[in-house]
Protein backbone atom coordinates (compact mmCIF):
# COMPACT_ATOMS: atom_id res chain seq x y z
CA UNK A 1 0.00 0.00 0.00
CA UNK A 2 0.89 3.60 -0.71
CA UNK A 3 2.16 5.72 1.90
CA UNK A 4 2.93 9.38 2.39
CA UNK A 5 4.88 10.59 4.79
CA UNK A 6 6.15 14.62 5.21
CA UNK A 7 8.66 15.13 7.04
CA UNK A 8 10.23 18.55 8.51
CA UNK A 9 14.39 17.96 8.30
CA UNK A 10 16.88 20.92 9.61
CA UNK A 11 18.54 22.63 6.61
CA UNK A 12 21.98 21.36 7.22
CA UNK A 13 24.37 19.42 5.02
CA UNK A 14 24.31 15.28 4.64
CA UNK A 15 20.58 15.17 5.71
CA UNK A 16 19.44 14.29 2.69
CA UNK A 17 22.00 11.86 2.60
CA UNK A 18 21.51 10.28 6.04
CA UNK A 19 17.73 9.69 5.27
CA UNK A 20 18.43 8.59 1.81
CA UNK A 21 20.76 5.71 3.44
CA UNK A 22 18.04 4.95 6.07
CA UNK A 23 15.96 4.07 3.33
CA UNK A 24 18.26 1.75 1.55
CA UNK A 25 19.98 0.08 4.76
CA UNK A 26 15.99 -0.68 5.76
CA UNK A 27 15.15 -1.72 2.09
CA UNK A 28 12.07 0.68 1.88
CA UNK A 29 11.04 1.15 -1.29
CA UNK A 30 10.66 4.87 -2.43
CA UNK A 31 8.67 5.72 -4.87
CA UNK A 32 9.06 9.21 -4.65
CA UNK A 33 11.55 11.65 -2.51
CA UNK A 34 11.27 14.99 -2.80
CA UNK A 35 12.97 18.05 -0.98
CA UNK A 36 12.02 21.74 -0.61
CA UNK A 37 11.90 24.96 1.17
CA UNK A 38 9.15 24.82 4.46
CA UNK A 39 7.63 28.07 5.81
CA UNK A 40 10.22 28.15 8.24
CA UNK A 41 13.45 29.19 7.60
CA UNK A 42 16.18 27.02 7.73
CA UNK A 43 13.55 24.12 7.80
CA UNK A 44 13.48 21.64 4.69
CA UNK A 45 10.22 19.79 4.08
CA UNK A 46 10.56 15.93 2.19
CA UNK A 47 7.33 14.34 1.20
CA UNK A 48 7.91 10.92 0.54
CA UNK A 49 6.00 8.38 -1.28
CA UNK A 50 6.42 4.92 -0.19
CA UNK A 51 5.83 1.25 -1.09
CA UNK A 52 5.05 -0.75 2.37
CA UNK A 53 2.70 -2.32 5.08
CA UNK A 54 1.33 -0.32 7.59
CA UNK A 55 3.76 -2.25 10.08
CA UNK A 56 6.78 -1.09 8.31
CA UNK A 57 6.15 2.22 7.80
CA UNK A 58 5.33 2.58 12.08
CA UNK A 59 8.74 1.63 12.18
CA UNK A 60 10.06 3.79 9.80
CA UNK A 61 8.48 6.77 11.35
CA UNK A 62 10.75 5.91 14.79
CA UNK A 63 13.66 5.06 12.63
CA UNK A 64 13.54 8.50 11.33
CA UNK A 65 12.89 10.37 14.26
CA UNK A 66 15.74 9.16 15.57
CA UNK A 67 17.99 10.51 12.64
CA UNK A 68 20.26 13.49 13.86
CA UNK A 69 18.16 16.88 12.14
CA UNK A 70 14.94 15.17 11.84
CA UNK A 71 12.28 17.36 13.39
CA UNK A 72 8.63 16.28 12.44
CA UNK A 73 7.46 13.28 10.57
CA UNK A 74 3.57 13.11 9.68
CA UNK A 75 1.73 10.03 7.98
CA UNK A 76 -0.55 11.80 5.40
CA UNK A 77 -1.64 7.98 4.38
CA UNK A 78 -5.38 8.54 5.70
CA UNK A 79 -5.98 11.96 5.58
CA UNK A 80 -7.61 14.19 2.32
CA UNK A 81 -4.47 14.91 1.03
CA UNK A 82 -3.30 17.32 -2.11
CA UNK A 83 -0.66 15.49 -3.98
CA UNK A 84 1.32 17.42 -6.97
CA UNK A 85 3.63 17.34 -8.72
CA UNK A 86 5.32 19.56 -11.98
CA UNK A 87 6.36 18.35 -15.19
CA UNK A 88 8.50 20.33 -18.17
CA UNK A 89 7.69 18.09 -21.67
CA UNK A 90 9.81 19.25 -24.45
CA UNK A 91 7.44 17.99 -27.55
CA UNK A 92 7.67 18.00 -31.10
CA UNK A 93 5.47 20.34 -33.23
CA UNK A 94 6.36 22.16 -36.33
CA UNK A 95 3.71 24.96 -37.63
CA UNK A 96 0.88 22.12 -38.45
CA UNK A 97 0.84 20.24 -35.57
CA UNK A 98 1.28 22.98 -33.04
CA UNK A 99 -2.57 24.36 -32.78
CA UNK A 100 -3.42 20.81 -32.33
CA UNK A 101 -0.79 20.79 -29.15
CA UNK A 102 -2.07 23.76 -27.89
CA UNK A 103 -5.75 22.01 -27.58
CA UNK A 104 -4.59 19.61 -25.84
CA UNK A 105 -2.38 21.88 -23.77
CA UNK A 106 -5.91 23.95 -23.12
CA UNK A 107 -7.94 20.85 -22.05
CA UNK A 108 -5.36 19.90 -19.66
CA UNK A 109 -4.79 23.02 -18.15
CA UNK A 110 -1.52 23.14 -18.89
CA UNK A 111 0.80 26.07 -20.09
CA UNK A 112 3.15 26.67 -22.75
CA UNK A 113 7.07 28.10 -21.47
CA UNK A 114 9.01 28.07 -24.53
CA UNK A 115 8.13 27.82 -28.02
CA UNK A 116 10.94 27.14 -30.97
CA UNK A 117 10.85 26.43 -34.53
CA UNK A 118 10.21 22.90 -34.07
CA UNK A 119 9.60 22.46 -30.51
CA UNK A 120 7.43 23.77 -27.43
CA UNK A 121 8.08 23.32 -24.02
CA UNK A 122 4.88 22.50 -22.04
CA UNK A 123 4.28 23.08 -18.38
CA UNK A 124 2.33 21.11 -16.37
CA UNK A 125 1.17 20.53 -12.83
CA UNK A 126 -1.49 17.55 -11.49
CA UNK A 127 -1.66 14.44 -9.44
CA UNK A 128 0.61 11.62 -11.01
CA UNK A 129 -2.06 9.86 -13.26
CA UNK A 130 -3.51 13.39 -14.31
CA UNK A 131 0.57 13.99 -15.55
CA UNK A 132 0.57 10.48 -16.70
CA UNK A 133 -2.50 10.70 -19.09
CA UNK A 134 -0.86 14.24 -20.33
CA UNK A 135 1.80 12.34 -21.72
CA UNK A 136 0.26 9.45 -23.32
CA UNK A 137 -1.62 12.05 -25.53
CA UNK A 138 1.58 14.09 -26.30
CA UNK A 139 3.48 10.72 -27.50
CA UNK A 140 2.82 10.64 -31.00
CA UNK A 141 4.00 14.17 -31.53
CA UNK A 142 7.30 12.97 -30.27
CA UNK A 143 8.58 13.32 -26.63
CA UNK A 144 12.13 14.78 -27.07
CA UNK A 145 12.62 15.39 -23.47
CA UNK A 146 11.29 15.25 -20.34
CA UNK A 147 11.79 16.81 -16.49
CA UNK A 148 9.81 15.64 -13.97
CA UNK A 149 9.93 16.61 -10.09
CA UNK A 150 8.67 14.33 -7.37
CA UNK A 151 4.98 14.54 -5.74
CA UNK A 152 4.82 17.20 -2.85
CA UNK A 153 1.96 16.73 -0.41
CA UNK A 154 -0.03 18.64 1.74
CA UNK A 155 -3.73 17.84 3.73
CA UNK A 156 -6.57 19.72 2.71
CA UNK A 157 -8.52 22.03 5.16
CA UNK A 158 -6.70 24.69 7.58
CA UNK A 159 -4.30 22.39 9.82
CA UNK A 160 -0.59 22.46 9.05
CA UNK A 161 2.10 19.41 9.79
CA UNK A 162 3.53 21.67 12.71
CA UNK A 163 0.82 23.04 14.81
CA UNK A 164 3.22 25.19 16.72
CA UNK A 165 4.51 26.94 13.83
CA UNK A 166 0.73 27.31 12.82
CA UNK A 167 0.43 29.27 16.00
CA UNK A 168 3.32 31.54 15.69
CA UNK A 169 2.25 32.25 11.99
CA UNK A 170 -1.38 32.90 13.21
CA UNK A 171 0.45 35.51 15.38
CA UNK A 172 3.02 37.25 13.37
CA UNK A 173 -0.03 37.79 10.45
CA UNK B 1 28.96 30.15 -8.85
CA UNK B 2 25.50 28.47 -9.63
CA UNK B 3 25.70 25.42 -11.73
CA UNK B 4 22.84 23.27 -12.86
CA UNK B 5 23.57 19.56 -13.64
CA UNK B 6 20.87 17.25 -15.17
CA UNK B 7 22.20 13.49 -14.82
CA UNK B 8 20.03 10.68 -16.27
CA UNK B 9 20.05 7.66 -13.83
CA UNK B 10 18.45 4.20 -14.07
CA UNK B 11 16.03 4.21 -11.89
CA UNK B 12 17.73 1.44 -9.33
CA UNK B 13 17.64 1.12 -5.61
CA UNK B 14 20.09 2.45 -3.91
CA UNK B 15 20.93 5.26 -6.60
CA UNK B 16 19.83 8.59 -4.59
CA UNK B 17 21.59 7.29 -1.75
CA UNK B 18 24.74 6.88 -3.90
CA UNK B 19 24.16 10.41 -5.55
CA UNK B 20 23.56 12.14 -1.92
CA UNK B 21 26.74 10.39 -0.27
CA UNK B 22 28.95 11.72 -3.24
CA UNK B 23 28.22 14.98 -2.77
CA UNK B 24 28.70 14.31 1.14
CA UNK B 25 31.77 13.03 0.80
CA UNK B 26 33.31 15.66 -1.73
CA UNK B 27 31.72 18.50 0.26
CA UNK B 28 29.55 19.66 -2.74
CA UNK B 29 27.23 22.19 -1.37
CA UNK B 30 23.99 21.15 -2.88
CA UNK B 31 21.13 24.14 -3.31
CA UNK B 32 18.75 21.62 -4.54
CA UNK B 33 18.06 18.34 -5.65
CA UNK B 34 15.43 16.82 -7.31
CA UNK B 35 14.90 13.44 -8.76
CA UNK B 36 11.71 12.18 -10.99
CA UNK B 37 10.92 10.58 -13.88
CA UNK B 38 12.41 10.93 -17.41
CA UNK B 39 10.84 10.61 -20.94
CA UNK B 40 12.50 7.12 -21.03
CA UNK B 41 10.91 4.16 -18.86
CA UNK B 42 13.46 2.54 -16.42
CA UNK B 43 15.34 6.42 -16.60
CA UNK B 44 15.29 9.20 -13.58
CA UNK B 45 16.12 12.43 -14.39
CA UNK B 46 17.79 14.23 -11.79
CA UNK B 47 18.22 18.08 -11.71
CA UNK B 48 21.09 19.15 -9.43
CA UNK B 49 21.57 23.21 -8.83
CA UNK B 50 25.07 23.25 -6.80
CA UNK B 51 27.54 26.02 -5.93
CA UNK B 52 31.04 25.62 -6.55
CA UNK B 53 33.51 26.54 -9.04
CA UNK B 54 34.00 25.50 -12.71
CA UNK B 55 36.53 23.54 -11.69
CA UNK B 56 35.27 21.50 -9.02
CA UNK B 57 31.99 20.87 -11.44
CA UNK B 58 34.27 19.24 -13.82
CA UNK B 59 35.89 17.08 -11.02
CA UNK B 60 32.46 16.40 -9.69
CA UNK B 61 30.79 15.48 -13.61
CA UNK B 62 33.42 13.18 -13.33
CA UNK B 63 32.80 11.52 -9.72
CA UNK B 64 29.15 10.95 -11.65
CA UNK B 65 30.02 8.67 -14.28
CA UNK B 66 31.80 6.90 -11.72
CA UNK B 67 28.83 6.17 -9.93
CA UNK B 68 26.94 2.87 -10.73
CA UNK B 69 23.70 3.51 -12.64
CA UNK B 70 24.70 6.98 -14.10
CA UNK B 71 24.09 7.51 -17.66
CA UNK B 72 24.68 10.80 -18.91
CA UNK B 73 25.47 14.24 -16.98
CA UNK B 74 24.55 17.38 -18.86
CA UNK B 75 25.88 20.78 -17.57
CA UNK B 76 23.11 23.56 -18.39
CA UNK B 77 24.89 26.17 -16.58
CA UNK B 78 26.05 28.04 -19.81
CA UNK B 79 22.90 27.52 -21.92
CA UNK B 80 19.81 29.05 -22.01
CA UNK B 81 17.42 27.15 -19.64
CA UNK B 82 13.81 26.97 -18.08
CA UNK B 83 13.98 26.62 -14.30
CA UNK B 84 10.84 25.48 -12.45
CA UNK B 85 9.65 24.61 -9.42
CA UNK B 86 6.48 24.23 -7.93
CA UNK B 87 4.57 25.19 -4.07
CA UNK B 88 1.76 24.78 -2.59
CA UNK B 89 1.16 27.40 -0.34
CA UNK B 90 -1.46 27.50 2.33
CA UNK B 91 -2.73 30.81 3.93
CA UNK B 92 -5.24 31.95 6.49
CA UNK B 93 -8.01 33.28 4.75
CA UNK B 94 -11.60 34.34 6.19
CA UNK B 95 -14.25 35.30 3.52
CA UNK B 96 -12.73 38.90 4.05
CA UNK B 97 -9.61 38.76 2.74
CA UNK B 98 -10.13 35.73 0.04
CA UNK B 99 -10.96 38.58 -2.58
CA UNK B 100 -7.50 39.95 -1.65
CA UNK B 101 -5.81 37.07 -2.40
CA UNK B 102 -7.52 35.40 -5.00
CA UNK B 103 -6.10 38.91 -6.61
CA UNK B 104 -2.59 38.21 -6.27
CA UNK B 105 -2.99 34.61 -7.27
CA UNK B 106 -4.22 35.96 -10.40
CA UNK B 107 -1.37 38.73 -10.45
CA UNK B 108 1.08 35.84 -10.16
CA UNK B 109 -0.91 33.45 -12.55
CA UNK B 110 -0.80 30.99 -9.58
CA UNK B 111 -4.17 28.93 -8.89
CA UNK B 112 -6.20 28.00 -5.61
CA UNK B 113 -6.20 24.24 -5.30
CA UNK B 114 -8.44 23.77 -2.23
CA UNK B 115 -10.96 26.07 0.45
CA UNK B 116 -11.44 25.70 3.02
CA UNK B 117 -13.33 28.12 5.77
CA UNK B 118 -10.36 29.78 6.96
CA UNK B 119 -7.80 28.86 4.49
CA UNK B 120 -6.47 28.21 0.56
CA UNK B 121 -4.49 26.07 -0.57
CA UNK B 122 -3.03 28.00 -3.99
CA UNK B 123 -0.51 26.39 -6.23
CA UNK B 124 2.32 28.14 -8.22
CA UNK B 125 5.11 27.48 -10.76
CA UNK B 126 8.00 29.36 -11.84
CA UNK B 127 11.61 30.39 -11.33
CA UNK B 128 13.07 30.40 -7.45
CA UNK B 129 12.60 34.56 -7.61
CA UNK B 130 9.37 34.03 -8.08
CA UNK B 131 8.00 32.18 -6.19
CA UNK B 132 9.37 33.77 -3.32
CA UNK B 133 8.21 37.10 -4.24
CA UNK B 134 5.01 35.26 -3.93
CA UNK B 135 5.26 33.67 -0.77
CA UNK B 136 6.85 37.32 0.48
CA UNK B 137 2.89 39.09 -0.44
CA UNK B 138 0.99 36.32 0.94
CA UNK B 139 3.27 36.61 4.31
CA UNK B 140 0.95 39.24 5.62
CA UNK B 141 -1.73 37.07 5.79
CA UNK B 142 -0.64 34.36 7.82
CA UNK B 143 1.45 31.39 6.05
CA UNK B 144 0.07 28.20 7.44
CA UNK B 145 2.23 25.71 5.93
CA UNK B 146 4.45 25.41 2.77
CA UNK B 147 5.87 22.48 0.77
CA UNK B 148 8.20 22.84 -2.28
CA UNK B 149 9.64 20.83 -4.57
CA UNK B 150 13.55 21.63 -5.88
CA UNK B 151 14.39 22.92 -9.37
CA UNK B 152 13.98 20.73 -12.22
CA UNK B 153 15.67 22.26 -15.44
CA UNK B 154 15.39 22.03 -19.19
CA UNK B 155 17.43 23.64 -21.78
CA UNK B 156 15.50 26.02 -24.30
CA UNK B 157 15.08 24.45 -28.01
CA UNK B 158 14.67 21.25 -29.14
CA UNK B 159 18.08 20.25 -28.05
CA UNK B 160 17.50 17.14 -25.74
CA UNK B 161 19.81 16.40 -22.62
CA UNK B 162 20.40 13.09 -24.39
CA UNK B 163 20.12 13.15 -28.38
CA UNK B 164 19.80 8.90 -29.01
CA UNK B 165 17.18 9.22 -27.42
CA UNK B 166 15.90 12.44 -29.34
CA UNK B 167 16.09 10.50 -32.51
CA UNK B 168 14.47 7.20 -31.14
CA UNK B 169 11.56 9.58 -29.97
CA UNK B 170 11.69 11.25 -33.22
CA UNK B 171 11.81 8.37 -35.73
CA UNK B 172 8.93 7.14 -33.12
CA UNK B 173 6.60 10.00 -34.18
Amino acid sequence: MQHTLVTLVEDRPGVLNRVASLFRRRGFNIESLTVGHSEIPGVSRMTMVIDSTPQNIERLIQYLYKLVNVIKVDDLTHETTMMRNLAMIKVSANEKRRMEIMQLVEIFRARIVDVANDSLIIEITGAEDKIESFVDVLRPFGIIEMVRTGVIAMARGSSAAMSMVNQEASLAA
